[in-house]
């Protein structure tokens, strides 16, 4: 039987419930796979109900001679980030599930691991407990993936369930959400799509063995959609999600997070409350979809564990593979289909004006729908085949000014 | 660079996929994963489209000693299973996606392997492309698995929904299946639930590390299910799914195949047309579902493709460890809530009759619904609290014999 010492930064939700669980699936573990995992020690400056013996200094897990993993759960850049460096020096594998951190400064971290011949592992970064960057980096090696995109915030996935099942606004929904402790007091990390960036970048560098900086991924949140664009998107057989996406297209890489319309009967659709999932496309796999809890104690630490037991087993020599360097398609050359809602008088020449500045830009019109009238205001849902954004945004440019228009409410983008 | 050679009994569908597979990938599978993969040989007693060199004698390949790993494509027990026995103990290791051979000849084959220290490895055989079983064994390895369920065979899903979809019956259904090239001409392995059931059989032996007896397994098709059932069904909540199912409670297995009834916002209840999904728990994990092709070519040489690179990089020593033996639990004996759908006469009397007998039994009803009555019959659906199956079947033969009752027309087990 194998014997591994592991030591534990940060013994918050993740940290205790990563030393709780090798606790009580000890035997189940070591007869399943032949290892015995012990914690040596956590390190926390808090005081903590110690789950495992603790320190006050990391080092001392660090350099302790008999830790050969170090788990990092502190979160955030610093002071993670030398603490993870530090271990990865001292020639201790390591295991995180922090996407700031990994998403933020990938290269120097990977570079770091493979200078010190170790390992770094962060299943957990991406999709919660969902093992979709083993599946991606293993399970799924005979494939050339081209598209790897989905659902990876559990809280704007809340929020826009409860929009859509109750009808409330983002404001309601949000404050929902605080309540069931699906959102943090401060929120912007999760609604403008920060959280969903970090795990773009992961997603991407993994299912494409590319190094992707994450500064370059675009990055749009969930603030600007409405009851009404749930409303009408689902009236034209949409729901709308936040997205992670990343594509593969003649050798051009693009990651981007943005809310999307996405069809009802696509499985993504039908991801409720704060649930992740995951939809990779690739040959000869075809497609394919990974659903699970994308957060929480318990399921971040099966990804943890599972990371532990596969460099314990030897079975990660391809973590350090050599990764291509791709600058990120612009978002302006990206080609899309796309929802837009917006306000016109209600009156003559609204749809000709409007359809006449589409077509200069070559923008091509799926469908129309004029909405109620409220007042003298009408509301009027278009929906645009695809297009380069560029193209769009100049037609956009152009509406906006027309006198038959009032406002243009949002533009939403279509999967 | 690791330079490994293989060679494919059986150049059918899935063999040729395999074939033309590692040539179209060959370049992104050595550079991801640092081996090159080539096709020594391939063997069929046909007259085949070779996509590589052809043999018609299946020992040039398993006694070829440039050969390390033999993939089996010919499906069905003879020969394939003396050719596996061959290769294993000619010290080859072997690729599979035979579900019906692993399901029944488990033991065996699994003992040869380990006696020639060989791996042997059949992700293809449960959910075709979904890579379930690298996910029970590796990447799930922090969890105490307690159940894996799903949708297992396309054939039957097809079918389901075909007949939820267009509200046509079974036989109806089944033909356009077979149009579709989604049924076989003789379509008795799949709707009467013996593929769901070897894939059953794997699915428990890989997610609870036991030898599970194929024979023992319970079985039921889908060809008693009426569309007035799926019609039915679907008024009080639920889609009518064939679940291949594995439990271990409290120390005991149970594993089953028959038509479910699983609650319409339940992920399972959203998989169409002849897609799989399979649905796990377990501690710390939670809940997961993987979604993605049974079956077909291309997803099936993903799955044994992914197998060979496993091996090819030692991944795998895991898949010979100590696997427990248990009796599995008798379908009697098993609890479960069902739906019952009856026909009785319009007259008085019925419900009180019907509803004695149950409490005799000390079974639950859950809820009530009499539908339509065309001429003097009615029909009468019944949910059924939880209960074990021996009590309701004592309930539902006295019932049978109430002069209040026509026939009990369908008796199916909800989620």
């Amino acid at each position: 039987m194998k014997r591994i010492n592991i030591g534990i930064l940060g013994l918050g939700i993740v940290g205790s419930a990563v030393a709780s669980v090798l606790q009580k699936n000890a035997g189940a573990i070591s007869e399943r796979v032949g290892v015995q995992i012990k914690v040596k020690k956590g390190c926390d400056i808090r005081k903590v109900k110690p789950p495992c013996p603790v320190t006050r200094n990391p080092y001392d897990i660090i350099n302790d001679p008999d830790i050969s993993i170090v788990v990092e759960a502190i979160g955030g850049i610093n002071p993670a980030k030398k603490y993870v460096l530090a271990a990865l020096g001292a020639g201790k594998h390591v295991v995180t599930s922090n996407k700031e951190l990994i998403a933020q400064h990938m290269e120097e971290i990977l570079s770091a691991a493979e200078k010190n011949r170790v390992s770094i592992l962060f299943e957990g970064a991406v999709g919660g407990g969902i093992p979709i960057l083993a599946a991606l980096r293993d399970n799924l090696s005979a494939n050339r993936i081209t598209e790897a995109y989905g659902i990876v915030n559990g809280t704007t996935n809340y929020i826009l369930s409860k929009m859509t099942e109750e009808g409330v606004e983002f404001s309601e929904a949000l404050k929902k959400a605080k309540e069931k402790g699906f959102a943090e007091a401060d929120p912007k990390l999760d609604v403008e799509g920060y959280d969903a960036s970090y795990k773009a970048a992961i997603l991407a560098s993994v299912a494409f063995g590319s190094k992707v900086k994450w500064a370059q991924v675009y990055r749009e949140g969930i603030e600007k959609i409405s009851a009404e664009d749930i409303l009408y998107a689902g009236e034209v057989g949409y729901a709308i999600k936040l997205l992670a996406i990343a594509k593969m297209i003649n050798g051009e890489l693009e990651v981007r997070v943005h809310p999307t319309l996405v069809p009802k009967l696509h499985p993504l659709a039908n991801v409720s409350e704060n649930f992740n999932a995951i939809y990779v496309k690739g040959f000869p796999i075809g497609e394919l979809m990974f659903y699970g809890p994308g957060a929480g104690g318990n399921p971040t630490a099966s990804a943890i564990i599972s990371d532990i037991i596969s460099i314990a087993n030897d079975k990660c020599q391809r973590t350090n593979v050599k990764l291509k360097s791709y600058q990120l398609k612009k978002i302006e050359t990206i080609e899309s289909r796309y929802y837009i809602r917006l306000q016109a008088p209600d009156r003559h020449g609204v749809l000709a004006g409007i359809s006449k500045a589409f077509a200069d830009k070559k923008v091509s019109i799926a469908a129309v729908v004029q909405k109620e009238t409220i007042g003298n205001t009408a509301t009027i849902v278009i929906l645009i085949h695809k297009v380069a954004e560029e193209n769009l945004k100049a037609a956009l440019r152009v509406i906006q000014k027309l006198p038959v228009v009032r406002r243009i409410s949002n533009v939403v983008r279509i999967l």
